[in-house]
């Protein structure tokens, strides 16, 4: 284990110009678009070129649930990539970009940890290449045109109290989430309530993630809802005329974003949608480039396997037309103990049979992904110097009855030097070529069952509970063409249930759906099953408060 | 003149390389942070080792009061750095950032225009480098903290009434200039009214734009009076601490924008504040890197010369101890004819009587210009293609009883071409070196003097008028130790009084000094003389309804 800080490591990180980094690709300088000269948009020109050449493997890091002893699926990401490099497999990792607003609350800056990083970290945390800046500037402008156009008159019929488009900010602002604007008099518009959410939440935010290109980003823009008229009829962006400003907004962002790994291996870092009320997995664009330039490419989804594999596999998959080849399902020995009822504070004592009784959690997730989606699963076990071999044994016994591997890893402290065995075991499962993908549910089943396909399959709940609203607006949204859509669970990350503290395996349990929602221009009917909170808020001492420039300008306080 | 338009004839320009742009001035690549191929910023680190230089000339840009005829401020510059560059003299310009905001409302982009524009005119009015989003951020940030701060507690003892800062975002949104925040619930906070003003609005735009260096842009973050305490005691920026994780947001953004013209020379073009209730200049590190880099510097204020010039001369130079060698003032006979009383429709025919009586508004910028502020002055007239030369003749006769030359200038229609004759009136004005700059008033001067000498001495007003409440309110300022700052007039840019309607030169009127209010990181006392409209409202048909991207992938819409 190392003494040094993830900040102290990254500053200390042999930085190559991204020209180098490119060329590891054979991706031509001139078909870079340059931001400084450690980070560079790929464009999408050079990307749309590369569509006759063969796609490289796809491999998907996925976790069991996670707890407050951490998984580390993306350091797991980045060593994975960095060892596939090692053993000399041609490999680009694709991680999501992380929210500026976040950073100044609770979490600070989020790029991997410890020898398992990308870098610049502080450009990646802050402003990075403007990507979100852009989303939030195409969101907010659609905002305007929809408030702009009740105070002209309202020509297309708008029910001012049935405009389901908010605003969004890059910002944890617990003050603006429910707001009432148009105040101050007939020129300030239509008074009417709405609010902010942040905009990793925005539905052009997962719009982003999962356009094809340019001209179909356009036309999912253009299919956003954003109001209902009083007879039910939508309106869309389309008939607000927003969608080709919004898309010129957005021409250069969608272009992905290269960085490098610490080992100056190349990283795509582009999009970044909740995992939630959206699907938690970096941009299409990203993905399809990737796989066109590498022989690997290693992304992760957000949250447990529970809610981000099944999106990947479900939404983002199918959609795209994806064939993963192998997946990493990420545990730590300490989370593997809380899933098997040890408090926090007694994480720092071996305990194998608690590990033994958490495997649990792990062994469901794994049967989904291999069983349920037919892709091979090899389980990485991310190591913490406090544990045992008598605990990671219990591990290799669990992960024997699920017939799966379990292999040990220590990139955090090693970099690749940690994650080889990890690497050689992934390229054994994709090279026997058992992968056989396939989504939980077919395009045409009805929504509701879609919803319980999911809830059963996957989280093995007895049932769904959905009452007449809900099932109405199911119908609605049926018979309005939006049937075949996939849908978007949002529900607590921290178990298969909807009740946080329900660790482990639960069974016996329902999956109420208490609400709705279509984002037509992702494509995908976002089912809520708890109260899911689009607005954080700051803690009473911000991170931010301790943030700030030294005297070597250096950034201070952001990790 | 040419048949082309001006997106026509910047997307046939041969734009250069960067880095070619930057060698230019001799900058080296590595001290370049590159935005695409085409922008880059240069460094911090560089704009420092440079200060044992001597300075280049410094020559400002300003106009008569505008009217809908137009004046062409900022194509004069282009074309006047390109024209002294043409004749030989190194030579930068300097020019604000456009806002994104407006491009999607009336008025489309801002670069210039015909042959004397900046490229790449896309990208500088859309996303640029992102300063703007830095600026947006970093204000919300410290919005979302004060309401946080109400949330936990209140521990300083801000009274929610009295909460100055409001928040920005880039777009022109009417129905967030009043809104209520806070609402629906303990866990959002504190009920209480605010809004939203445009980016350009935010005092941080200001500070931005005269901060010295990133020390001093953190100090004076510190000091921005975000609320007072029922006491009437000021809460800064500082007493939250969020002085330093604002001054981490805008770090990268504080490097000057380096662009170049569409004759391939360079451009500086960064930060944007307004100059009504700021004071219209870019920023001041560009700047003075500007004349350690060049012979020749020219920039502009905004709006006429009575507003722009005046916080260009009290404000900017006084503060960053600028010198500035030289002035063009710019006018149009159209402009003129209408300063003369002729209206709108009847700008097409030949009227010199009228344009003589024009001159009227000309001579008494001329006269503040040179006799106020010590600055020696030659007249631009930016011609349009229906001038006669009976015309020009009267703005000649005019010029000479103000003892100042008058060149005619075809830059729209011929580039630099068309301004080579005002180049060299301008470097025989500079080397002649007769400037003897001094501000209109001293620091010392108590605030409301201050204002009145303004008034008197530039707007030509008998008075000012301020009731108890504006005097009081000086008073606590100046007790509160802001006596020494200078004034920033917010007043109409139409004339040189507050009746927008009263072009030429109007005698026997006073004004209203309606408000004040302090920008302590700014460094100035806004003093509002009418109503300033800090958030746009979009128009009925908004530009954005026509913006979008073409099949061969150009940006059609935007200008």
């Amino acid at each position: 284990m190392t003494a040094k800080s993830d900040l102290e490591i990254a500053r200390a990180a042999d930085c190559r110009p991204i020209a180098e980094i490119a060329a590891k690709l054979d991706i031509p300088f001139e078909n870079l678009v340059p931001f400084g000269h450690d980070k560079a948009k790929v464009s999408l020109d050079y990307a749309a070129s590369l569509k006759d050449r063969p796609d490289g493997k796809l491999v998907l890091v996925t976790a069991i649930n996670p707890t407050p002893a951490g998984e580390g699926k993306t350091t797991t990401t980045v060593g994975l990539g960095d060892a596939l490099n090692r053993i000399g497999k041609r490999t680009t990792i694709c991680l999501r970009e992380p929210s500026l607003g976040p950073c100044f609350g609770m979490k600070g800056g989020a790029a991997g940890g410890g020898y398992a990083q990308v870098v610049p970290m502080e450009d990646i945390n802050l402003h990075f290449t403007g990507d979100f800046h852009a989303i939030t500037t195409a969101h907010n402008l659609l905002a305007a045109m929809v408030d702009n156009h009740l105070h002209w008159g309202n020509a297309l019929g708008i029910d001012p109290r049935r405009i389901v488009w908010r605003r969004v900010m890059d910002m944890n602002d617990r003050a603006l989430r429910d707001i009432a604007i148009g105040l101050g008099g007939t020129a300030n518009g239509v008074v009417r309530e709405s609010g902010f959410d942040i905009t990793v939440a925005s539905e052009i935010m997962a719009i982003f993630c999962l356009a094809e290109d340019l001209a179909d980003l356009e036309r999912r823009l253009g299919e956003i809802v954003v109001a209902y008229r009083t007879d039910d009829t939508p309106v869309t962006a389309r008939d607000l005329k927003a969608d080709g400003a919004m898309a010129v907004l957005l021409r250069q962002a969608l272009a992905p974003n290269l960085v490098q790994t610490l080992e100056n291996n190349p990283a795509l870092v582009h999009g970044g949608p909740f995992a939630n009320i959206a699907h938690g997995c970096n941009s299409m664009v990203a993905t399809k480039t990737a796989l066109k330039l590498a022989d690997y490419v290693v992304t992760e989804a957000g949250f447990g396997a529970d809610l981000g594999a099944e999106k990947f596999f479900d939404i983002k998959c199918r959609k795209g037309g994806l064939k993963p080849d192998a997946a990493v399902v990420v545990a730590t020995i300490r989370a593997l103990k809380m899933h098997g009822g040890v408090g926090r504070e007694a994480l720092g004592q071996e305990d194998a049979e608690a590990v033994s009784r958490g495997c649990a959690n792990l062994a469901r997730h794994v049967e989904n992904v291999k069983k349920g989606f037919g892709v091979p699963v090899v389980v990485a076990v991310n190591r913490f110097s406090a544990d045992t071999q008598a605990e990671f044994e219990a591990v290799k016994t669990a992960c024997a009855t699920m017939e799966v591997e379990a292999v040990l890893c220590e990139h955090w402290a090693k970099g690749s030097a940690g994650t080889e065995a990890l690497a050689h075991a992934v390229v054994g499962l994709v090279e026997a070529g058992t992968a056989d993908f396939q989504p939980i549910y077919p395009d045409a089943m009805p929504l509701l069952d879609k919803i319980r396909a999911v809830a059963q399959k996957v989280y093995r709940a007895d049932d769904v509970v959905a009452d007449k609203r809900v099932r109405d607006q199911l119908a609605a949204f049926e018979a309005a063409g939006y049937g075949d859509l996939p849908v978007c669970m949002a529900k607590t990350q921290y178990s298969f249930s909807t009740d946080p503290a329900a660790r482990g395996a639960p069974t016996g349990f329902r999956i109420p759906v208490r609400e709705v929602r279509l984002s037509a221009g992702a494509g995908f009917v976002v089912a809520l099953t708890g109260e899911i909170m689009t607005m954080p808020g700051l803690p009473s001492h911000p991170a931010a408060e301790k943030i700030g420039i030294s005297r070597e300008g250096w950034i201070d306080g952001l990790f």
